[in-house]
Order: structure tokens, then sequence, then C-alpha cells
């Protein structure tokens, strides 16, 4: 079933192109374009780039998606939290908005895409399970809050630094005296107009006659009318000439032909943000696209989207533009609006791309503060608190997990945050699995059943122990059972036979298989001999291969009744063999 | 049962002194006293520290592990291991045998002991847990290997240097023609006969008609015997005039006062190193003890003796000493010989106290080359290439952590060969959970039982699947269901139930669960509901504090019977319900 190379998804689609597919792809292709004009040049300014690098970033790879993905509607591009995570890599490598800085920009895109690519061609796509949920919840929630803070500064038109949130907004509030008020005006007239257009303007549109999906489609686009509006005011009235920041020229063009550098004491520094970069990227694309092709009995197929998403990202280094995954917002955008396949991502391309070599020269006099607006808005959806709530109430280690993330992000930056929660949540994880559920069991009387001494009645002996340990044995538990035989061993001297009932032992690997040797040495040490019984065929085979059961001879019963009838015969009151 | 503070077992074993227990104590502390003269030197050498050190470091350790530990026998000091592993720390920050270099291994003492007393504190000995055995084994047998090759320098008189196994080979090839004769003839002539001592000495002294204890603890003393010898004829023969390097002058007194270096920018440099330091010497310390422990039905508390192992390097630390943990070889001697309680320890503290006092003067003549061969046949006791074998029949995932944790320490140095090893098994673990066992099950006919469709002959509907899964789910295996389900429905158009039979979920988590409310999401989307049957009490008690079971409504069945009667009648011949 699993195949072992990288297969080109646009073959299958491409073979069932019908005219009413185009139809479906091209009208979500304008509409996404329309949305993603605005959306490229503010990520790009959040990355710490020229805006036009957003645009570059909107073109190639998505049409190398539209080759390489397993989504029909996924739509890639810079994201927010991707854009805020480049910026964090570079911050401390280049000065914003220079040469170097957009050079070191590239190469990430080129790292990440490679590390992506070759993670799906060695079919590492598990790996991104050690991002849990809680991490990922608490990563983005603190992401969102950062770059929210981060755009203050544009919307009040001051300058404020900080290395994590409270620095920045103490930052901000020594600055708020000096805010500019007409920046202010055009960015709190923005927000406020967004936020609307996102919480009521749907409904609005549906009373005044607009058919549901014409209405939710124009209230999407309110950025683009903020965008429009607040230019042609900036224009008309000269509001660069009083103080508020445009974003000024904007080369015209196609996208460059770019290279990453090759400098290997860069690419160190990088590694790590990197793959961070691409690990997030992957993990929100994946659960984007899931949630999509879900919806009409499509897959997709994780590891291909990693070399998608790899392929994407090498383009976009080779095209002048930064790290970019599958967004949210823009495909959810591009189902809704009826893209049926990825040609609707290679017509989105070309709109971009006409956008790039036509409208640069209308965005000179578009006001910073819009766009920070459209940010603003558009990343405090992802915030979400109540998580904290919810997994307070589910369960403590993975409150702890959302916790830590968030509180590390905001203080310690945005890797470090995304470590600390991976790092403890990984220790939660082998902290709760190094305490496997091991019962001691006894006999229920007249049968052949063993449960559990500490619920059942149940017949035992005080020279055989049986023990029935729950779960596979592997190096993180595998001390809990020794620690576990040690202690019984040192509290009944009466002890002379211990029985391990194997049946819900999946595995055992080397660590395991040493402590069961360290068990049966030190046992056979006290005289005391150890037994095992109902081991699984697969497990069988495995220890047959070790000196384990060389020394236990034919101590490996069948059943436990087995072990148990033959080793403490004045238990079993009707005896079978 | 589990006590939530450190204990103090010298209470218990003080009260129960008698005279037999003191003369048992006090002739071990005599033999390992004579054992650990040698051992402390040359250790404390092997450190790149005066040899004095190993003997301070001899001193405070096992008095204070006689307070906290819970091993009876566990004898506390230098060690091999640890010594390469202090000797490659400190390589970076400072020049050997300097003044720097030694308040370097003071610090790290004190570091390395804060955190295991930390550790055993807040009962993180779990932690240890990740250090598998393949790693260990891996790592136990690249340091043997490197110690051995550092040693060569000594035995050859030659100077070299290599940051890994390859290039400090290469290094001493190339001086190999200017080794020095009389050194190398001391060298080779001591590793002879300690190799002779080791294998054949017991036998020879029983034929000559010794008692076997006698015989085997006179054959330990070889090193004592090589010692003595050498630095005879060393002082007889002026072998220093010619050319032979010797210990020469050892001050003599007291373990001083001293303390740790309070520098912020140095501690940060030793964190990764001190944990993983305390971290091998935990895991070697408790496996002896463990061993030790059980030849005579005793226990230790592996948190405990985190807490006696912490206190031990603090005291290192403050009395001019280098980290320590529990040695084998010593260990063993000492419960050989009859060591009672860890009374022996303080009077082995009393007589290498004595040493430093009086016997300094003795050793001044003493030939590095003497120690170092001590030290080569020491450690290739450590080397055991079997392991590369053993676990390549037993399990392919645990021969790789053996050799990359080799490979890595050989190539790269000890903490990042540590670091290699630690991630990939965490990462093969990772890989191996995060596909759990999901059957497929259909009803037997005429029963109420379900099995897995691929190996039995069961009855299936189209409109309904049943998924068995046979682990718990977290977030390093939630995916693979989301995956499987996935795919499920996109292969099975008639599709119209989901049922999950849970009865091997012991638990979910919040990832897990996140998945959960994904398929059921995406389910609905497709028109499938999504139900489950068998949850475990306490699985259910967690789900009943969620919105999942909200949206499922009354779709969680007792039994998956009683799911598949419902879902799907006519499935099922002989309705009960």
């Amino acid at each position: 079933m699993r195949r072992w190379w990288p297969s080109l998804p646009c073959l299958e689609w491409g073979r069932q192109y019908t005219r009413a597919t185009l139809v479906g792809d091209a009208v979500a292709a304008l509409i996404v374009t329309i949305m993603l004009i605005p959306q490229s040049l503010a990520y790009a300014l959040l990355a710490g780039l020229p805006p036009e690098v957003g645009l570059y970033a909107s073109v190639a790879p998505l049409l190398l998606y539209a080759v390489f993905g397993s989504s029909r509607v996924l739509a890639v591009g810079p994201v927010a939290v991707v854009s805020l995570m480049t910026a964090a890599a570079i911050g401390d490598l280049a000065a914003p908005e220079t040469p170097a800085y957009w050079q070191v920009a590239i190469t990430l895109a080129f790292l990440s895409g490679a590390m992506l690519l070759a993670m799906g061609l060695l079919r590492l796509g598990f790996l991104a399970n050690f991002l849990s949920h809680p991490v990922i919840s608490g990563f983005i929630t603190a992401s969102g809050l950062l770059i929210a803070a981060s755009q203050l500064r544009t919307l009040l038109g001051v300058k404020a630094e900080g290395h994590n949130l409270p620095q920045l907004l103490w930052a901000l509030a020594q600055q708020l005296p000096r805010a500019h008020g007409l920046t202010l005006t055009v960015g709190a007239g923005c927000v406020a107009f967004l936020f609307w257009a996102r919480k009521s303007a749907t409904r609005l549109l549906l009373r005044l006659g607009l058919a549901p999906l014409a209405a939710d489609m124009l209230a999407k686009a309110g950025p683009v009318g903020a965008i429009a509006l607040t230019t042609g005011l900036a224009w008309a009235l000269d509001w660069s000439g009083q103080g508020l920041k445009i974003v000024g020229h904007v080369p015209q063009g196609l996208p460059p032909l770019t290279w990453p550098a090759w400098d290997p004491a860069l690419w160190r520094q990088l590694a790590v943000p990197a793959l961070l970069i691409g690990v997030v990227g992957f993990v929100e694309s994946v659960s984007v696209g899931q949630t999509l092709a879900a919806k009409r009995r499509q897959r997709i197929g994780p590891d291909q989207e990693l070399v998608a998403l790899g392929a994407s990202n090498l383009a976009a280094a080779f095209t002048g533009g930064f790290p970019v995954t599958g967004g949210f917002a823009r495909s959810v955008v591009n189902f809704d609006a009826g893209a049926q396949t990825p040609a609707a991502g290679v017509f989105t391309a070309l709109g971009l791309l006409a956008a790039s070599l036509l409208l640069t020269p209308a965005l000179h006099y578009l006001p910073q503060a819009t766009l920070a607006a459209t940010i603003v808005v558009a990343v405090l959806s992802l915030v979400d608190f109540g998580m904290l709530l919810r997994t307070w109430r589910y369960a403590k280690a993975d409150f702890a997990a959302v916790a830590a993330t968030l509180g590390g992000t905001l203080l310690l930056g945005v890797e470090q945050g995304l470590m600390v929660g991976v790092t403890l949540s990984l220790a939660l994880h082998l902290h709760h699995s190094s305490r496997p559920h091991i019962a001691e069991v006894g006999l229920v009387p007249g049968t052949e059943y063993f449960r559990n001494v500490r619920r059942h009645a149940v017949q035992t002996s005080p020279q055989l122990l049986s023990l029935r340990v729950d779960e596979s044995l592997y190096f993180a538990n595998a001390r809990a059972l020794e620690d576990r035989v040690n202690d019984e061993v040192a509290a009944n001297p009466q002890l002379r036979h211990v029985v391990l009932q194997c049946s819900a032992i999946n595995d055992i690997d080397a660590s395991a298989l040493e402590s069961l040797e360290a068990i049966d040495h030190r046992l056979r040490e006290a005289g005391i001999s150890l037994h095992l019984s109902e081991v699984k065929g697969p497990v069988m085979d495995k220890l047959q291969r070790t000196e384990l059961l060389r020394y236990l001879g034919r101590r490996v019963y069948l059943t436990h009744f087995q072990a148990v009838s033959a080793l403490a015969p004045d238990l079993v009151h009707h005896p079978l063999n």
C-alpha cells in the first residue's frame, strides 16, 4: 500500500481536467488573488523584508505546490507565524530592510525547503509528532500576541524594541506620548473597520440582498477595501507629507532569480530555526489540508506534503522569496470559492505575477499602518486562551505543556518557547510511560483466570509472585519493572518464584531485555527463579535470539495457569495437567 | 508507600550496628583503601588534574554517601568514564594542570551535585531513563577506547593531541618513532603484569594454597604491587634522570576547603556537561547498587540515590575534588571483602585521609606510565563490541542506537556522542510508537466477539467500519489514527458509521482528544458518524470533561456488540437487545 517514492498528484487531476473544473478554479483564483495581495505585502513587512518580497514568495511556491501537493485546495505562501519565526531567526544576523537580511531570508527558505524535502523523501513525517497539540496551541497563541504587539509600533507610528513581550510592551508604553496622531487614526480606523468586516459585514450584505457566498467573499475582501481607500486618501491628502509612513517605491517586475548564500557558518546558525520553521509550517499546513480534504472525502499524504512544501520553499529561495507554507485563511477561501484542483493555485500565481508586474506603482501611497491593521486583525484570531482552561480541566500534564510553551515563547522567544514545549511534553510523556501499570495478580477461585489482587478476591501463595505488566517494555519503563521486582523480593522473604504474565507486552526492546536479564540474575543470586507466561508470538521470536531464554530454560509457560499449577500446585484446587 | 522527602538511611543501619558488622566493615575498608590509592591518583591524572585531587575526591564524598546513600556497599569516588567526561568538559575552558582548570573541575562537581540533588528532591530519577541501555553500552565502550588511546601518550612518553579517536591515533602513529624506550618498557611491562594479575593470578595463588577469598583479594592488589615495584625502581635507578616522567611532588595534607566559581557565564557553559556527567554517573551507580543489593535481598531507592550522589558531589566541590560517582570495581571489592554497612565507606575515607596526610611523599617517584597502565587495563574491560552483534541480532533499532552512540562518541566527542544516542533512541521510540497497531475488526459469526479481519473469518458491513486501537492514544500516535480513518473513508464511499473499539486504550491525552474531535468533525462533514465503544472508566472520566462527548451524544456504547447491533442490525443474526 505504501509507496516509497514521491508521486506527482498533478498527473492524476490533470488527466481529469474539464471545462467545469476550469471555471471553478479560475473564479477561486481571482478571489484568492485579491485577498493575497495585501496579505503578501503585510507578511513580508512582518518578516522584516521589503513588501514586494511577499509577492515574489507567492508565485513560484504555488506553482511547485500544484505539481507535488496532495491537497486539492491548499494555498501556499507567506503566513503570519512563519513570518514571525523568520524575523526572529534573522533578527540577530542582519539589520532589517538590508540586502544582507533578504539574503539570509532566502537562505532560510532554502534550508527549510531542503530539510522538508529530505524529510519527505526519507518518510520522516512522524517527526512532526514531536509537536504535540498543546505545544502547537500554546505556540500559535503566543505568536499571535507577539505579532500583534510588534504591529502596535507601526499603528502608533513610534519606534520600540524588546526581546520579549513584556519588554516590548514596556517600550511601547514609554513611547505612547510620542504616538503620531494621523498614523494612529488611520491604523485604529482600519482595525475597527476590519473587525467589523470580519464580524458583521456578511450579515449586512445578506440583508442588502446579496447571495450568501457572494456576501461572504465580499466581506473577506475587507482588507482590499481598506487598502484602496487609505491609499487613495494618502495620495489625495498628502498624508505622507504629514509624517504618515507609506510603503513607498515598490520595484515593478518579475520575481528575480536568486541564490541562497553558500556559507556553512550561516547554515549552522540557521539550521535549528530552519528546521523549526519547516516543521511548524508542515504541521499547520497538514492540519488545514486534512480538514479541507475530508470535506470532499479526499485524502492527503503527509510525506507527500513534506515533499511539496519542501519544493515550494526551494522555489521561494530561488525566486527572491522567504519561508512559506500552506495558509489557513487563504486555503479556506480557495475551498469556499469553489477551487477544484491545484490549477487554482497556478491561476493565483499568475494573478500575483501580474500584480507584481503591473500593480506595484499603485501601492506607493499605501499607509504601513493599514497593513499593520490587517495583520493585527488576522492574527488575533489565532489567540486562544480557552486552551489553557480546557487543558487544565482535561489533564494537568497537557496544561503544563500549553502554559510552558506560551510563557516560554512570550518571555524567551519563538524558538526557545517551542523547544521548551517540545522538551517538556516529551519529558512528561516519558515520565508517564516510565511508570507502566504493573498488577500483582492472583487466581480467581475455581477458575483458570488471574486478576489484580487489589480489585478482586483471589488466591495467592507467599512463595510465588505473579506480576502482569500492562504495557510494552522499553527503555523508559524497564527500570520500573526492576524496581518493582526488587521491592517485592525485599518485602517477601518466603518468595521462591516470580512469574511475569506477558499477555499485554507487544514488544521488548534491548534495554528491557537487559532489565529482564538483570532481574533474572539478581533473583537467582537471591535463590528465586524467574518465569514468563503467555509471551506473544513476535516477542517470543525476538527472545529466542537471546541468552535470556537459555537461562530461563523451560520456564516459559503457555498460560499463566500452567505456570502456577507447576510452581505452586497447592494453590490450584482442580489441577488440569 | 512513597515518601516525598529524602530519608537518612544511616539512622536505620546505625541503630543495628554490632561488633561483627564493625569487623566486616573494617576489613573491607582496608582492602578498598589499598585498591583506591592508585586508582584515585590515576583517575585524577585522566581528568587532567594533579594526582592528589583524586585522593581529595575520595574522602568527603564517601562520608556524605554513608549518611544519605541507600546502598549498603556502594563505594563512591572518581571513576574512569566520569573522569574522561570531566576532561572533555573542561578541555576547551582551561589549560590542564593549572589552578584555573582545577577551579573549573570543582565548579563542575558543584553543578553536577546540585543538579543531582535537585533531581532527587523533585523525584526526577525517571529522567535517567532517557539513557537507554544501547546508548549507555555504546557510550561506555567508546569511552573505554578513548581513555585507553589517551593513555597511550603516557605509555609511549610522547605528546599527541586529537579531537577524536582517529585524529589521536594518527597523531600517536606519527609520534611512534619518538617513543621513549624506558617509559615504553615500564608501561608495557606494567600492562602485561596487570593483565596477567587480572586473568591468571588468582588461579596461581589458589594453587599456592591461599584461601579463595584471600587469593582473589591479593590478585586485585596487583596495581598496588606494580606501583610499589616501579616506584622503588624509579627511585633506586634514577629513572627520572633518564627521561621517565614521574608523579613528582604531591602536597601532603588534609583535603583543602574550596569554593566553586560563582560565575554565571561559566555555569552556562558547564550546564550540559554537568547534567550529562551527573546522569551518566547516576545510571552507572544505580545499576551497580541494584545488582549488589539484590544479592542480599536488600533494595535501593533511585531517588534517594540521586540525593546521596548529589550530596557526594557537593562534598567533592567543597573539599578540592572533582565529579564522583559509585564505581563498579571498588563496590564489588567492598562487597566481596565483606562490607556490611556504609560505615565501611567511612573507614575507607579515613584510610584515604591518612594516605593523603602521610603517604604522598612516597608517591614522588611513582612513574606516570605505571598509572597509565593501571588505567588501560581497568578500562579495556569496559569495551564490549559484542553488544553490536547482540543488538544487530535482537533488533535493528537498538543496534542503530548502539552504533550511533559509539561512532558519535569516538568521532564527535563524549557529550556529542551521548546526545546523538539519546536523540536517536528517542526518535526511534517515537517513530515506533507513532505507528500504533490499529486493526479493522469484524464479528465472529454466531458470537458477540470481534476479531481482526486479516486473521479471522469474520462478518463486516460496507456501511460500518470497526477499528480497534491497540495502544493508548497520545501526541505521537494520534495522527496515525487520523490518517487511517481518512484513508478508510476515502476508500469506502458507502461508509456511514465508524466505531472505535477502545478496550485497549488506557489514556487519551489532549493531542489525541484534538485528533478525535478532528476525526469526528471531518466525518460529520462527509456524512459519517463516529462512535466509541468499550471506553475504560478512567478514560471515560476524562472524556466527560470535554466537548467531544457532547457531540457524540449517546454514541458511546458499553460493548462493541451493542454498537454494531444498533448501527448495522442486518449484520447481527441473533439480536440481543
